[in-house]
């Protein structure tokens, strides 16, 4: 629940100022609370996001390739990093939950706290128009662009899997070809990362062997948790 | 390939003068082919669809959640559908592509046909900006978006799904709840739907084991090729 005041330090935090307040209380209004909550505002705001990610990165990786854009754009976008930026801009403050929800901490659930960001977002698009909204989800992300692993350390996450490994004294993961499609001057390879000593595999596809096994190792480091750490 | 009057009557079927022509170019080459290609368009083109259909939906299903605001997505912007629209701009007239890939009917491929309309799509953004991309995205889809099963319709998978099976003379499909999440007042249910006669289970998640059941219905609907015939 929150006052008056903690919703102006809200969207000076933000900022962005709504033309529409009724807007602005929807989209922090999570389902657990009464009424009419954020969920399509969280839908709309998620779609925003992503598109917004994906122009940033086009325009500031003129060498990147799509498959590097786009495991760019999910460690901007996934549900940590979201959170970590509804953290800043405390969210928390002015979320407006259910009281059950409310006792049992739902304003520090990182599900939640990104979840309502993106309403925010969608809510300043529906109040604001696609600038005013593309201006906020970038002011929002500038840091963490700004912080992303540069593509040549990208590049290298067969190394950085295997650095992690060994400084935990686990195996080495293994790496297959599970298929191989498409006319010859045009395979696509899927590889498969299996860690020595665990159940995780993931996959990985490219254009050649080699990409394929680094876009495999990318995916590992997101899903052990090391994403962050290039 | 291409020359300059098919280029023409392509760019007058979508309805974009393009200020920069190898732009253009750029959209409609794809790998196969030598230089640059369309894929990093095609990535920002996928964001830019994605967004507008996110809005367009939005706004025209007030009544609508978030969920199945997300399956309507879905059915507009799968490679079916999108290389459907390929089709009536004729983008196959107008791509390049390698002698390999044109030699084994590449202009017919629909996944290349639907990737190089993302990639139009994101040039057009590129070249024109937001309005004149979303104008040329929504007249594009506007057929589609109108077609659209009715929310009454889409509520009611589990029927359409048993019709179709026993119109087949099938068992009927099992739903089964294989999991229920959070507290009391904000579970979540998923429930696996599984056919009777085949390998195909899908899952759905909703607020509600009946909403969980119809969008796993939904599910599998999509998934055996009946989502269209709503």
């Amino acid at each position: 629940m929150s006052d008056g005041a903690a919703l102006e330090r809200f969207t000076r935090r933000l900022g962005y100022a709504f033309r529409d307040p009724d807007l602005l209380a929807r989209a922090l209004t999570h389902r657990s609370a009464p009424g009419a909550n954020n969920e399509r505002l969280e839908f709309l705001g998620d779609g925003l996001l992503n598109f917004v990610v994906a122009e940033a990165l086009f325009r500031s990786r003129p060498g990147a390739e799509e498959g590097e854009l786009s495991r760019l754009r999910s460690r901007l976008v996934c549900e940590d990093a979201l959170a970590r930026q509804a953290e800043r801009l405390a969210v928390g403050d002015v979320l407006i939950l259910g009281s059950g929800e409310h006792k049992s901490g739902g304003f520090r659930r990182a599900s939640i706290l990104a979840d309502t960001l993106e309403a925010v977002l969608g809510a300043v698009y529906v109040d604001g128009g696609f600038d005013a909204a593309r201006e906020v989800c970038e002011r929002l992300l500038a840091d963490a662009v700004s912080q992303l692993p540069d593509p040549g350390l990208l590049k290298d996450a067969k190394t950085r899997l295997q650095e992690f490994l060994q400084g935990q004294g686990r195996p080495l993961p293994v790496y297959e070809v599970s298929a191989a499609e498409g006319p010859p001057h045009l395979q696509r390879f899927t590889v498969r990362c299996r860690l020595g000593d665990g159940p995780e595999t993931t996959e990985g596809r490219a254009g050649s062997r080699k990409a394929a096994e680094q876009d495999a190792a990318d995916r590992m480091l997101l899903k052990i948790g090391e994403g962050s750490h290039a």
